[in-house]
C-alpha cells in the first residue's frame, strides 16, 4: 500500500492558470498541487511537489527519493517524448509511476503521441485536465497493489 | 453537465473474471458495471451497460443512444486498433466519450500502441485496472465540461 | 449490358440525412435509395439496396447475390478501408462493382485514402455528394461493358 | 451554378482513340471535346477545351481562366503524380474543380496511387473510361454548389 | 493429448467448391469437414466445424469452447489480416491451435503476408489445398504434446 | 505425380537432436531424414538427403538434381532468410518444392518473418516440429498436382 | 565581390498581389522586381528579374547567365519540391545561390519541407516575406564571401 | 511593432570565433551581439542577449520574458533538432520569433533538417553567416507586422 | 531489326564539354551527336539526335517519331527521375528504348538511383561516359531483337 | 590502359543456354567465354574466366587476382543483392570492375533493384543480353582511363 | 600521445553500485574512477572525473578541458540517444574520444541502438562491464595515434 | 573462468597488412594471431585461430569447437551484415562470444551499422584498431564471468 507520494511536473507547467485565465481558467498549478497534497492527507499519506523545467533536475529528484516514497505522479510535458534520461531514472528507482497529461495529446502534433515513459509505467492517463491528478493519488492511494 | 452515461466494452472482455481467477482476481464484467452503475446512480444520474464481441452491434447501439445520453465510455477491446466504423460511429452522434482500457497497452505489442479512437475521444484512461471506469464515471458525471 | 444493380451502404451510412438537416441537407439515405431505384427503372433496369452496419452482413448478401445481379455500387463506409474480407466477396462473387464515396475522402485522414476495394473497381468516385450515386447507376446501365 | 467550364487534359491524352483503335476503340479526344462542348451546350453553359504535354503551359492557362470560367475538369495524366506547380495554380485561382481519369489508377503502379490534385480537388472520378468527363460536366453544371 | 477439435472456417471459405468447379474442383467446404470428422473419428476424437462471414460469430464460438475442445484448426480467411479480436479469443481460451490457408497467401498481396495469428499459433500450414487441414489434425491428434 | 523427393537441409540442422536432448529430444536429422525416407519407399518413391551449412552447396545440389527428381524439400535454416542464390536455383530448375521449419518462426525475431523462397513455393509449414517433413512428403507423393 | 545578381521566380508567383490584395497586400511581384533594382543599383551593382510558370525556361535561363552574373536569388516556388533539372543547372553553372520563399514553408504541407535546392544553395530564407528578397540582396552585394 | 528583442543563443554558440580564427573567423559571440545591439539602438528599439548549453536555462529565460519582450530571435544550436520544451516556452509566452542558423544546415547530417521550432516560427534564416542576426533585428523591427 | 533511332538527351546535357574542359574533356554533345550519326551510317542506319531542357519538348518529340523510328537512345537528365510524362510518352509510342547515364549515377544521391524509365527500357547503361551512347546504338543496330 | 581482365559470373550463371534453349536460345556460359575471350585477344589483351555458385570462392579468386589483372567484369547474379563480402573484397584489391546483368533486374522483383556492388562499380550495365560482357570488354580495353 | 584524459559519465550512472548489489556487484562509480585513476597514474598520465544527470553540465565541462586534456572517454548514458549538444561539444572541442556503454545496448530497447556519438567517436565498447573503462584507458594511454 | 578462445576473422581480413602498408602499417593478420596466442599463453589459457571468406566454413568451425573452447572473439567482416548462418551457429553452441571490428563501422556506410550478432554477443569493440582482439582476450581470460 503506498502511503507517500511524489509528484512531479516538467516543463512549462508553472506556466498553468497563469496563461489566458479566460480561456484556460485560473487554476494555477500550485492550486493542484495544494489540492492533491490534501486529497493525499486526507487519505493518510503524504504527498509532496516538484516542478522543474530542467531534465537535469528531475533525473536528481528521482534519484533523491529512492526508497522515501512509495509511487510517483509525473506530468513530464515536453520531456515525455524527449527524456530517456528520465526513464531511466524512473526505472532505476523502481518506484512504481503514474504517467499524467492534463490535455488529450492524441489530439496534437504526431510526435506528441510517442512517450519515452509509457511502458514503464503502471497507468497513463491523458486528456482529464487537472482531475488526472486526482485520479492517480486515487489509484495509488487506494487501488494500486505492488 | 452529463448525467446519463453509456459503457460499452468490447470483444472478450465478457470473460473478464472467469478465467484464472487466481491470477486475475474474480471481479467480473457484471460486477465492474453494477459498482459503476450504483456510481452513477449516487450521484443522481444514470448508466447502462452494454457488451458485446461484435463490430456492428457496438455500431448500433452506438446510434441507437444518440440524443440519449450525455457521455460513453468505451473499452473497445481489439476492436480499439481495428475498428474505422466505431471511430466514425462515435464522430457522428457526438456525444463526448472517454476512451478505458483496463491493462496498460503500451507494455504490449506495438500494434495496441495505435488507437483508432483516442483522438477523437476526451481522454483516455489506460493501466489503472477497473478503477479506470470508476475514474472516467467520476470525471463525466463531476467534472466534464462540454 | 447491366440490367440489375445492389446498392450497398455501410455503417453509418443510415445517418444521412437524419443529422443536423440544417448543415447536412435533408436527404436521407431512404430518398437516394429511392431515386436510383426510380433511375434504374426508368432505363428499364432494376436495382434493390441494402444497409448494414457489419460486415459479416455485407459479405453474406455479396454472396447471397452471386449470379442474380450484374453489377454492384458499394460506399462500404468505414469497412472500405479495413474489411478485406468484403474485398474478397466481391472478387468471389466476380460482380463488377463501382466503389462510391459521398465527401472526398482524399481531404480527410490518412487512413481514408486507402481502400481494400479500389484496385478490384471498376471504377471509384469521390466527392460528388449523392450525385455519385447517380452517376454510377448511370454508367453501369449505359455506359459498361464487360 | 456553374455556366462555363475548362476542359483540361495532359501529357500523352492526345494520342487517345488514335492508337490502335481495335484496342482502344477510336474515341479521339477531340471526340471526347466536341461531346462535352455539346453537353455543356444543351445545359445553356459554355465549356472550352486545353490539351498540352506541358506543365508550364497547363499552369499558364489555369491562370489565364481566373475570374472567367465556374468549374475546371482537368485528367491531368502523368503530371496528377509530379506536380506541384498545377495544383498551386488550382488553389491560386481559387476555381472548384473535378479530377478524372478514364482508367483505375488504382490497379497501376503504386507511384499512381498518389495525386498531388485530389486534396484540393472537389471530386474526383477514375475509370469510369470517357463518362467520367461526361459525369463531371453534369455535376458541375446541376449539381455543384459552391 | 488431443481428443476433440474444433475446425473454423472464415469468410467466402463457404464458396469452396461451388464456384467454378472446372477449374477450382468440385470439392465443397462441407467435403472438407465431413472427412476430416472421420479422419477425426478414425483417431478416436471427435471434430465439429464451424463457418461464418461474421468476425464477431467466429469470437463467440471461440470463447463457447473454452474448456471444451483440446485444439483448434482455423483458416480465418481475411479476417487472418485484419482481426486483433479473433487473436485476442484464442489467446484468452488458451487452446492451442493451427492456422492453415489452402493457398499460397505468399504469393498474393502483400497485405496478405501478414497475420494477426501467426505468433499466436503452434503451426501454420499455407499452400497445401485442403490437405492443410488433414495434416493439421493429424499433427493435433497423433504428435502434438502440450 | 512426383516419385523421387530430395530432402535439403540447412545451416545447423545438422546439430538437431545431438544438442541439449532433455530439451529438445533426441530425434537427430539423421533419425528423420531415415524416418521421411522410409516413408517414401512404403509408397513406392525414392527420397535422397542433404545436408550443407555451406549457401554454395545447396545451390549446387539443387542444379545437380535438375530433371532427376521430382520434387524438393527444403528447410534452408538461417538461409531463407538471406540466400537469393538458393531462390534461383529453385527457381531454375523448376521442380516444385515445399519450405519447411521445424520452429514456428512467426514467434522470432522480425527478420525471420521475411523468407525469400515462400513465394516461389508450392507450399510452407512451419511449427510443426519434425512431423513437417512428414507432412510435405505426403503432400508430394499423394496429394500435389503438378 | 558580387557584382550582378539574377532573380529568379517560379510558377504562380506572377499572381503575387493581383489577388485578393485586401488579404495579401497590394505588392506585385513587378513592385518587389523593382524595388531590389533600386537596392542593387544603389550598391553600384546590377540586377535582372525573370518569372516563368515553366521549369525548361527557368533551366534555359540559368544556363544562359553562366559567366555573366555574380550570384542568384531563386524562388523556384512548387518546383522547389519537385525539379531535380533546376538544382542541376544551379550546379552546372557554378554560380552561389540564395533560395528565398516568402511565406513558412514549415507551416504548410509536409511535401514543402523538402526542397532540391537547399543543400546546393549558400543560404535558405523562408517566411520573412518580400524581404527576404531585400535581405539576400543585401547578403551578396554587402556579406557573400566566394 | 516590435521594440524589443531577446536574442537566444543555444549550445556551443559560445564558441564561435574563438576557436581555430584562421578559418572560423575571429568574430565571436560577444561581438555579435554588441553589433545587433547596437543596430536596434539605432532603430529605437532595445535588444539582451542570453547563451546558454542548457536546455533548462534557455526555457526559463523565455518564460521570463513572457510580456516584456516584443520579439525573439533564437539560434537553438544543437537543440533545435531535439528539444520540444523550448517549442513549447516559445508557444506558451506567445511571442513571435525568427530561427537562426549561422551555417547551412541542409548540407549537414539529415538529423539536423528537422527542427522542432519552424513550423511554429515567424521565419527561418540558415546560411547567411553571422548576417543573419542582422537581417532577423532588421525584419522584426522594420518589417514584421503581427 | 532496328534501322533508324532517335537520340535524345534532356536537361543540362547541352553543357557536356563546354564547361571546364581541363576537368571534363573538351567532348561536347554535338560530338557526341555526330560520332553515333556516323556510327549509325555505317551500320547501314540512319540516327537523329534532339535535345532540350524542357521535359514538355521532350514528350512532344517521343510522341512524333511514333512510327518512323525503330528505337530510342535517351539519357533523361534529371528527368530520369521526375517525369511520369516521358515514362508514359515512350509506353505510349510503344518504341524499344535504352536508358543511358554518362556518369555512375549510384555513386551519387539517393534520389538519382530511382529511375522513371528502367522498368520500361530494354536495358540500362551507367558510367561508361560517352561510349555508352555507342553500345547503345551498337546493341540496338547489330543485336537487338524485338 | 587495362590489358588483362577477370570475367566473374555467379550462382545460377552456369545454367545459361543449358536450359529451355527454345526460349533463351542456346547460347552458353562457355561460348560467352569464349567469344569474349576472343575478342580481348584480338585488341591484344588477356581475358580469363571464372563461375562459382559458392560466395567464398569468388572472393577468394578476386583476392587471388590483386596486382595481377588491370580490370574485373562481374555478373554477381543472385550475390548481386546480399553479399558484403564480395563489395569488400573488390574495393580492397582496388581493381576498376564492371557490374554486368544479362536481364533488365529493373524489370524484377524490388529486392533485385538494390545491388551491393553498383556505388563502387565503375559502370553498370543491365538488360543488353550476353552482349552486355562485349560492351564491358570494349570499354575496358579501349576507353577506360584510370 | 595522450597523457591526459577526462572520464564523462552521465545520467543515472551515479547510481552504479548502490542498487541492488547482490545483483549488480558492489563496485560504485567512485570504486571505478579511483581505479581508472590509478591505472593513468602508473602510465604516468592524469585522469580526471565527472558524472552529471545534466546534459547542460556535461556540454560545459567538455567545452571547459578544450586544449587541457588529450582524451575523453564519455559513457553518456541515456544522453547517448538523444543529446546533439554532446555531440557538437566534442566535435567543437576536437579532442579524440572513446564511447563506452557498461552493458550490451544492443540487447536492448531499439532505441538505445542509436547513438548521436559513434560516428563522431574514435571508437566504441559496449558490453564489456566496468571492464570497459580500463581496455578505453590502456587504448588511449598506450595505443592511440592521432 | 575461460580457459581456451577460438579467434575467428571473416572474409578479407586475410589482407590485413599485406596492402598498402605505407598507410595501413605492415601489421599482418598472422601477427595479430601470434601477439593473441601468446597473450593468451602468458595467462595460462590456450588461443586457436582461423580465418576464411567462407561462410559455411565459419559455421563449420563454430560448431566443431562446441564443447571444446570457453570463448569466441569474432570479426566476421562484411559476413556481420549478412549471416543469419552464424548468428545461428554462435547461438546453438551457447558459447559466449565477443564481437570485433578494427575500424569504428559507425562512420561507415549506413549498412555496416547493423550488425546480426551484436545482440547475441556478450560484448562488441569497434574502433580500436587491433589492440581490440588483446582486450577482448584480457577481457575473457580475466574478468569474464558466465
Amino acid at each position: 500500500m503506498v502511503t507517500s507520494i511524489l509528484l512531479i511536473n516538467g516543463p512549462n507547467l508553472n506556466l498553468l492558470g497563469t496563461r489566458e485565465p479566460h480561456i484556460y481558467g485560473s487554476t494555477t498549478l500550485e492550486d493542484i498541487e495544494k489540492r492533491v497534497q490534501n486529497q493525499a492527507s486526507d487519505l493518510g499519506a503524504t504527498l509532496t511537489s516538484f516542478q522543474s523545467n530542467w531534465e537535469g533536475a528531475i533525473v536528481d529528484k528521482i534519484q533523491e527519493v529512492r526508497g522515501k516514497v512509495g509511487g510517483i505522479i509525473i506530468n513530464a510535458g515536453a520531456l515525455t517524448h524527449t527524456s530517456v534520461a528520465i526513464r531511466d531514472a524512473l526505472s532505476a528507482v523502481a518506484i512504481p509511476f503514474i504517467e499524467v497529461h492534463i490535455s488529450n495529446v492524441h489530439k496534437r502534433e504526431p510526435f506528441r503521441h510517442h512517450s519515452y515513459l509509457s511502458d514503464k509505467a503502471e497507468a497513463v492517463i491523458v486528456g482529464l485536465g487537472d482531475y488526472g491528478y486526482t485520479a492517480a493519488v486515487d489509484y495509488l492511494l487506494k487501488h494500486y497493489k505492488s
